[in-house]
């Protein structure tokens, strides 16, 4: 079979079978069992992922529970005592024995719970490769990630005379909620590089067309936040109760409140709460969903902050007690700029290449990659986040998000140029 | 079966079916094949209950499945094409042909939405008549309320020689949550009452008291509030989103600022607050569910109108649309003092009550019988609200309540000692 | 000068010349000067009054202000070196060295800071007798109360041969914003009284009418807090602020949102907010001034708790200091029993008095006066607040107040009476 | 006297008369006397203000008030009858009757109620031109920009036979706060002009530094919101009252808790919240001066959309009445490039110039000559803002503010030179 037949298989199985955020258990098993006879080193789950720094990672039993599915469901099961607590994380490398520096690849493998469509002018659903797992869903192009990063891994593998030093690729999970990365870059998968290279496919990038940086990701805090009072019959004792529902009011009001930043951008959002359990009862629990976001890591360390002393002093106010949960995190990032011009010039070498942006300052949300970018530019390293165009059939997070696979080999192959021509440096 | 065996078998029967409000399908079917038989002349459903005004009542669908249970569990299908729309109130009427007044007794049918305790030392658990329906359970006496309401129809039945005038019964529905009285007040089943007696089990009385005339009723309105907003990337256009929940979360906090009332107690809780459906995206939607109660009907009102107000102010500051639907209502009472000294002095005589109170101010709570007591107040006739003491296993709406039986068949031959007399009043 | 003439020219002079809290320095020179020679025993200033007790009191500098003001209008400089600090109180003793119990009358001697009305029908102004101080008034009858006082001495000095035991008349300042008993009855002014009585007029009780004990008093805390944060460039660098305007919005929303108490009456008011110094400035500073009441002290006491707690959390929200200064107290009472029957007995045989109530349950806000019933309780001894109807021009704290002086004289008479008849006791 | 010499002369002057804004009248009086021989015509007072555009007025008492200061203080009294009503602008034309294009230039002269410093090192102090008006001092530089316009002035009429075309100069009341501008603006005073610049002096563009384009003005609106409900006693009725200072904090919260804009930069400043008039009183009035910002005009306009509706949405919560009166504003703009880039070229060759940058986009707060750059653009003109450096002793809005007054020579000469060439313009 052709590599791009091969990508595309590839693709459209892991869309079948999507995987939430550390549960990737059934697809990091398949990655292992491709790179392991390509004849890449494999270092797998807790060795490449710092346990207390993985956030939001469901329960125990959630991913007990999912185990069962994954293995029903076609997992390799050699690689399963690796994976079956959720540390799915892969980092293979290809050690050329040549001198030369070290290249890093980045992908993500996760999904969304988001449930996909199901009407006829869905590809996924009409060419029979729909999600198989209702309510989970391959709506931002991890599948596709995952593909290209086994494409490249097979070209790296076939062609590995052309290329010195060592070539590293990191399959990384949870990158939705931005939950993933801050383990494996703690865990210091990339403390040796001295190229690294995270890409996505789509944004809003059209097919054909290539962004070498893209600076605009928004350093983000996720929140989960909980407040615990006391219950108490509202009509016969309302003051021996403690209220949780006011408390998380006020939090949320003044949490919104907090001060515009004249650093850049920031963003707040308490995207749920919850509380109560009946009409006649005094709150005493409430929860809150809430994000930071900020155009710097400086500016969403502030927003963190306020938010901190916001949920404290809510808390104070009722007398209650208050928890929170860093459930995702992501930095902000500054490409590279030589490494972004290099990349720039060897996309626009490649034939499906109509279009290159060196940079885009565009805001495309928030990513955790960046915790890559900072490790490795910290340690004097170059870093940068690339974009392949690609057709999108809705948007991003959308049940109805489709790519155009086309686009897939050649994100393989300008990723293995740029794994030949750095690795040659002197 | 001696009278006072088979009101323990009817109670037992009806904690181990537990229906809640509006949903007594099969209870109100037992009840009619009850009375049908003893000579009542029954008016059922829609026939007593004014459509409109029954209050929080489930929609079709459910009501619908609750038919199906209701059918396995031994509804008497007679009588289903009156109830299986979910109006399920009863009025039975005793015509002696005799001049005289006309002397109605509420009791009421409906369970809570409680997950009934299932230890050792929990009688209905032990005894064989726990709650079969998980989620619902007689933990307020309701049960035996209407056991009493049969008991005492059979009095009537076996001894109507020894009565004048008229002997109502209502069977009621959707008493908690202050649901159902209203749309059986509203159809004018007391308009034709000279004399009203309302009673409850337990409260707090102990076994063996009497208290004839309960007035610490709070009127009180239960509200389900909503908020409809617009969603929007919380990251990427948030201006776009209208925050459904920061107005619930200031409605909230307005709604327990509401200024304090010089004519009485007042109360205010919003016992739940659910808004929003993902961190990451400006929330669109929000419920409310809560309660105002005041000391007087007056009270309520000026709550109630407060509430009104400030919900439509939080819709206006965030520009979004909002409901408020009224999902129960009860006013305040002040009982017949000529009526309670009459019903005190007949409780006095029986030999299980060792202690009589006539009147009690202690705060109990709300009640919509006092739409009865109202409605006949209003009309010039006279009402009470009684309470027959007995020994609790816990509190009311607690999922070990549990009643001594003793105390059944005293409460039904007292009611019929007061029927009698009342009865004879020229 | 007959002794009601006399009454109503000190009545005059007081009106004319009105001190408000802890500044009653001329007042209390002339109240010293009268009781001198009729025989008491004066304890004054700092003798009877524990100087960190008092709340709300004047700083020095108004304070020597003020006893300009005061040698200009005619205070009687030899006791100036009493009351110049502002510790304007008086005990005077009249020791009749026969056995018998210690009986205790307290009268206020304060103004409100009112700008007295200036037209035609406004007694005061029309007799001339008008407040000269700007701004100040006496619109609550301590004038009036201080007359009394002054009465009741004379009438004691001039029968003493009647009474039995000990005779004490406490001139207190600062019953407004209820800030001066509370030092009095800490410095133990009435440790050793078996029988006490307060007294004010008017309160809506008619001439000719008397109430022995009034119970309706709310406990009540007064309260000035403030919020210090750090002021900041709202355009140019916000972040740098400290908001304090946002704690005290959100302090004064959470303070009234407290929860309703079951046992009993409670009340809030933040009556004033003042926040900010310029539109272009993060506010840097915020004053709350407010007031806690509860039908009970428990109850008020739980909602000053409240408060504490809700300021702190604000302050905790926005990163800030505050500070919470206690500016008045009063606690709530049960008058004795015994004591007002026997009161109203004296009150019904004088002449003026055609109507008499017991006791009283109606709301007549906050009175320090209950530190010393609480007092005299706590000892065994027994205590009552006694209401001396009059006709009044407009209700009290109104520009318009002023009495019927007709119920001077009587008011005076019945305390002596009570004096006489009390200190017979056995 | 040299020009250098009157420009300081001028500069001192007005320095130690600073008039804030509608209230330059002895300023504009003086201004107009000097203008009016040099030859040019003049527009004054209403002719070039919308009186219904002019925002914050003082009103017609403190006007009045002013003029009296003014006269004695040396404004020249021929002039009066155009500015005692406070409408204090001027315009002052220079027709070449030469073809060419017009050109103009704009100045502001208003102060700001800041008491100016009175220490050794202050040299406004020490050269005795302090203000004379305690709590009014030209803290930022509008007395030098009065000086500049009237050196301009001078050098345009010594040498209009190099100039083409009509030069006009504005004199503007009110920048401070953003009040005056838009008066003129909307008034027509542009509508004619082809080439538009205005300029300031310092704000932290170093001495021999020129910057011929700020981009980076916020739009913004000054708003003062009130909001009147109704006054109760809040012991003895306070549901009576309606709670104008809890609107008031409710407004102020979620103002501060609008939504961030995807579109730019906003801020939000409820600067100052003033409500209540007493303890014990449920407070009736409540005032909030506050100012939003955007990067863009749209921004800004949403951030004013979002307060409209917060206003009318907290007075519907409590039942009250509203207000909302702009007091100031001005939009976002962008300077025309072409203009910029000939200006800096100008500005290069003068010798005083050391440093020229064509654009900055450096937050410089808001300025409402922005209305002037808008009007000018729309009809096709070119407009641009520069900034002439200097060095200052204290920053802006500082009671030690000073400024280097070598730059003030080459402002006028520089801004001469670019009359003489824009005029020129074919």
């Amino acid at each position: 079979m052709q590599l791009e037949e091969q990508m595309i298989d590839w693709r459209r199985d892991f869309h079948r079978f999507p995987e939430q955020g550390f549960l990737e258990i059934r697809t990091a098993s398949i990655v292992a069992s491709i790179l392991e006879p390509l004849g890449f080193d494999l270092q797998l789950g807790k060795e490449v992922m710092k346990e207390d720094e993985c956030m939001g990672k469901p329960d125990a039993a959630k991913t007990k529970a999912h185990v069962t599915w994954a293995i029903e469901n076609g997992a390799v099961e050699r690689f399963l005592p690796y994976f079956e607590e959720g540390f799915t994380g892969i980092v293979a490398t290809l050690d050329t024995k040549r001198p030369g520096p070290t290249v890093t690849f980045r992908v993500d493998m996760d999904a969304l719970p988001i449930l996909e469509a199901d009407t006829a002018d869905h590809t996924p659903a009409s060419f029979g490769f729909r999600s198989t797992a209702d309510g989970s869903m391959h709506a931002c192009g991890h599948d596709a990630h995952t593909s290209i990063g086994l494409g490249l891994a097979t070209l790296l593998a076939e062609k590995q005379e052309e290329l010195n030093g060592v070539i590293k690729l990191i399959f990384q999970p949870a990158e939705e909620g931005t939950r993933g990365a801050k383990a494996m870059a703690r865990a210091g998968v990339v403390d040796d590089t001295d190229y690294f290279i995270a890409s996505h496919i789509g944004t809003g990038v059209p097919q054909h067309h290539f962004v070498a940086a893209n600076n605009g990701f928004l350093a983000t805090t996720k929140l989960n936040i909980s407040f615990t009072g006391k219950a108490a019959h509202a009509g016969g004792e309302p003051e021996a109760g403690k209220n949780a529902l006011l408390a998380a009011a006020s939090a949320a009001l003044n949490m919104h409140a907090i001060c515009r930043h004249s650093g850049g951008d920031s963003r707040i959002n308490v995207g749920e709460l919850h509380a109560g359990s009946g009409r006649n009862i005094i709150p005493n629990h409430a929860t809150l969903v809430a994000e930071t976001r900020g155009e710097t890591s400086d500016v969403n360390n502030y927003m963190k902050e306020q938010v901190e002393n916001i949920v404290k002093g809510a808390a104070q106010m009722y007398g209650i007690d208050y928890s929170i949960e860093t459930a995702g995190e992501a930095v902000s990032c500054k490409c590279s700029d030589d490494l972004a011009k290099r990349l720039a010039d060897i996309a626009k070498h490649h034939a499906f290449i109509q279009h290159v942006d060196v940079t885009s300052e565009a805001n495309a949300g928030s990513e955790d990659a960046t915790y890559f970018l900072e490790a490795v530019q910290q340690r004097g390293g170059q870093a940068t986040y690339c974009i392949f165009g690609t057709e999108l059939a809705a948007g991003h997070h959308h049940e109805c998000f489709d790519i155009n696979e086309d686009a897939l080999l050649p994100a393989a192959e300008i990723l293995f140029a740029a794994a030949k021509e750095l690795s040659r440096t002197e």
